[in-house]
């Protein structure tokens, strides 16, 4: 693992890890520049990319190459996320290896039954698999992790599938004892109350980890003060690039020119810096430099 | 070829043909939704969302994949931006039939040498490839091509790489001989002067296809005047994408919370629809009511 | 679907079908080469190749690429063995439409659960999945399926998993009602007495497929007189290559040099015959002929 | 670089260093398990899997999936050719990255134009690249490196172009100088003698590597007389591969059972050892004792 993409030491380091969802390696680049801790590589927003339902319809693969691609642009962490782990606890053993070997600092998995719905559809299916079964995914991402500094998330479903606080701290605490580094609790409410419920009855070790899409008015602050360690912006940017492609078309559609959309855009030079364009030239003069000293060039 | 993804068709219909750039299956679908006639698969974009340089580091089976998505998003055409073919003649030849074979609708390629850089990049390289062996490219093209509704768009670079007007008009003659269906003719003037001088002495039947990225003050009405007959709008919305994300995290960045960003990006439902969970959710309940007729299901 | 794709076809003009296994585009070229009648694009010799076992490792994307490139190189048909179908009732939705757009000529899906494990491995995992459930991915495979001659094969697991003979033709028939076009019954007995019990008793209208890999020794005869339509050689070809690669390379460890071996290989020049390498030759011949019409050379 | 995996400690250890061609993940674990020092993941033979000639007609992705599947699957150092390094310098940079993270030993670049032919067929293209620009593709490997260990051979094709033996000698002190770690010196005769008369000439420190494919009868012996470190056998385990499967599918197309062809094929617990089939049964006991101690199952 390269320096700087242990998520321990900077759970350890800060009052709160801030990560920001990404989905392709631009955005990942740029929550980097706007000093973001980390990058999530969530499933929701790469399968939207790919324009498919958030089903468990890409493959592993695909969502592989999304948070690899990430991490290869990326100095600081990409965490993966991986939904149910894509099949059981012998599947989860070679996406570990996969994963890590990508240099993808961590990989998170829900406690669902495979294929899943993403967990915030209104009448989606957020069936559970059983405390066993997922306890065996977290055996098995143990032995098959090979530094120590590879975070293995686990993510209780327990709220949004209705099955209650109880057995939510229960599936917690199981999960940490098979070897979870950290535990994302996850709801649907529009409002705090049950994470802060949750996090204020936790004697775990493990970490807090939450992802307040649905309530977003809560404060950083205020996580702060309920144990929460980790706070995940799992999708802003994929709905921010929605709606500003959306207005950018509606108003392309109906325009003579495009001299009134400049100011909505980045320059090509924007881009460009963006993507190292001029390193190319800075890398070309040193080789001409090179091939000089050895008489190439005259 | 299935319906609708005729570019000739399109061309004969219309008095310009609107093409706009995407870069990903998301981003191709908004253009197809806003009505656009056919989508503009870019390199330059497509470069930039794997944050490497516009300059051929990315594969043809990088860009092909790109394309691919979005063509099997697609019910509009998706045009490929195939840079210079990867190679020489016998390349082209294979990718025109990788291409074909994918739904695409038509592809581009440009007279520079492999690698190219970035046309638009200041100082960047913009070395032309003989006549003769640009016309070989076109030659192997066409020979490849089965269904003759796929388009085969020849860019002519003489007027960005400096060797002038004349030389510009020979080679797009030269390439329409060869059997070119469009001709694209590019610039990196800020005013369409030398675009409309070029457009206004062609006396070839293949139509003309401009892309205003730097003389984006340009009115369409006027590109019709001068016989344009498609228009690709290449970058902006990778540029807007960019302006966007860069604005969206720098007020996440210093935010207590999301509260007040909701209002500039699009709902969590805006995006189920388009990545059509509800759609699942429809044929769930189909195939449960078939079920039930077979009798699984009381 | 391209001519002489139809699998349909090709049972309703021949005794039997004969359909043999290849594991890369070479070695379904060659199985082409060797007039069967297609190629079995099987998960077991697909996932040997890559080094990993047999048990849904490889995601539905490695084993499309496997198939669909065997596609692009094969005149006859590709039936693709998709295992479990790779998920529930809406994957294999999205999975039928990905293989048939890719030119493959039908699919294979058998009725265990998911992850599955190699049907003849002793104590494997054999668990079937319910008949209701299988039903609904056949319905949906059909729902998804745009030309009729596309085929969708069920392969019935219930005498691999013991759960007898009546049981497997109550399958058979339900899966032929819910619209499989084809019924694989699957055995691993080393003699064929329980497939030809039950292709004795069934009366369905649906041929019927073989795999006999344990019971290698019946007749192709014997097949057609008990009613088979289609016999599948599903793994021969990679085990022949496991064979000659580990006897060669065990020659070559010794040996001081390869003259000896020569005669266990084909030659550079036989390869480059598949390759089509001369082909390459005669096509830029004709370019150059081309070009010297044009005047580019004299 | 993980341990065992460094080519250098390997050259300095051994009299000569004996690399063996593969092209899928199964051909380079049966190279590692007959006592190779290290596998060589060839473009002919990755091509020819494909049935796509052997002209750069794959792109760089798609022979890098390769290698790095093989680089996955072995302990031993792999080696992949990498032709032309795709492109100018800058593709070399970004490619030596891609592959230096991916676990991969080492690369080869060769100094012909690109696209390249085969240099063994008869009448094929083998034009080179110029010193200079070779030089710079070397430069830039060096630069891209990060760890030491990685390894870069510069292939010399100037005896294959016909331009003589003091510009081979040239060519490969300059490729040295330039940063090349091993100097290739390939030949297409029949005899050794000219790669003799090089290497007895060669007074630089870089070891010096064969492929002795058109002089196969070399002994290794001699080949360590003459100051050859390093020999690889490139296309054998392909060229028997085609061998046994022709021979074998012309025996099945006219067999009436399987049974006299299971001597030349190994078993399909062979197979399932190779894949560790067996593996995944005792990590699914392990799991289960450590689910039983954590009281799921009594």
């Amino acid at each position: 693992m390269p320096e700087g993409k242990n998520l321990s030491e900077l759970i350890n380091s800060k009052p709160i890890v801030k990560v920001c969802g990404a989905y392709d390696a631009m955005s990942a680049k740029l929550v980097e520049f706007h000093d973001f801790d980390a990058v999530w590589a969530g499933s929701f927003a790469i399968s939207a990319i790919h324009n498919v339902p958030d089903a468990s319809i890409l493959t592993m693969t695909e969502f592989f190459n999304a948070a690899s691609t990430m991490a290869h642009a990326c100095e600081i962490p990409v965490i993966a996320d991986c939904d149910t782990g894509y099949g059981d606890a012998t599947n989860v053993r070679h996406m570990v290896k996969k994963y890590e070997n990508a240099g993808i600092a961590g990989i998170c998995i829900e406690d669902k039954t495979f294929p899943k719905q993403n967990s915030l559809l209104e009448n989606g299916n957020n069936q559970l698999l059983s405390e066993k079964d997922f306890v065996a995914k977290i055996l098995a991402a143990n032995e098959a992790k090979q530094n120590n500094a590879f975070t293995i998330i686990a993510r209780v479903e327990a709220l949004i599938s209705g099955i209650g606080m109880e057995q939510a701290l229960k599936r917690a605490y199981a999960y940490e004892k098979a070897g979870a580094d950290l535990i994302l609790i996850h709801s649907k409410k529009i409002t705090p109350e049950e994470i802060f419920e949750f996090s204020d009855s936790w004697k775990g070790s493990a970490p807090l980890v939450v992802i307040p899409t649905t309530y977003y008015s809560v404060n950083v602050d205020e996580l702060i003060e309920h144990k929460i360690k980790m706070v995940i912006y799992a999708n802003q940017t994929l709905r921010v690039a929605h709606f500003a492609l959306s207005k950018l078309l509606e108003q392309m559609k109906n325009a003579n020119n495009m001299s009134e959309l400049q100011n909505q855009m980045s320059s090509m030079d924007d881009i460009f810096k963006l993507q190292e364009m001029y390193d190319i030239k800075s890398q070309e003069k040193d080789i001409e430099e090179k091939l000089r000293k050895l008489g190439y060039i005259s």
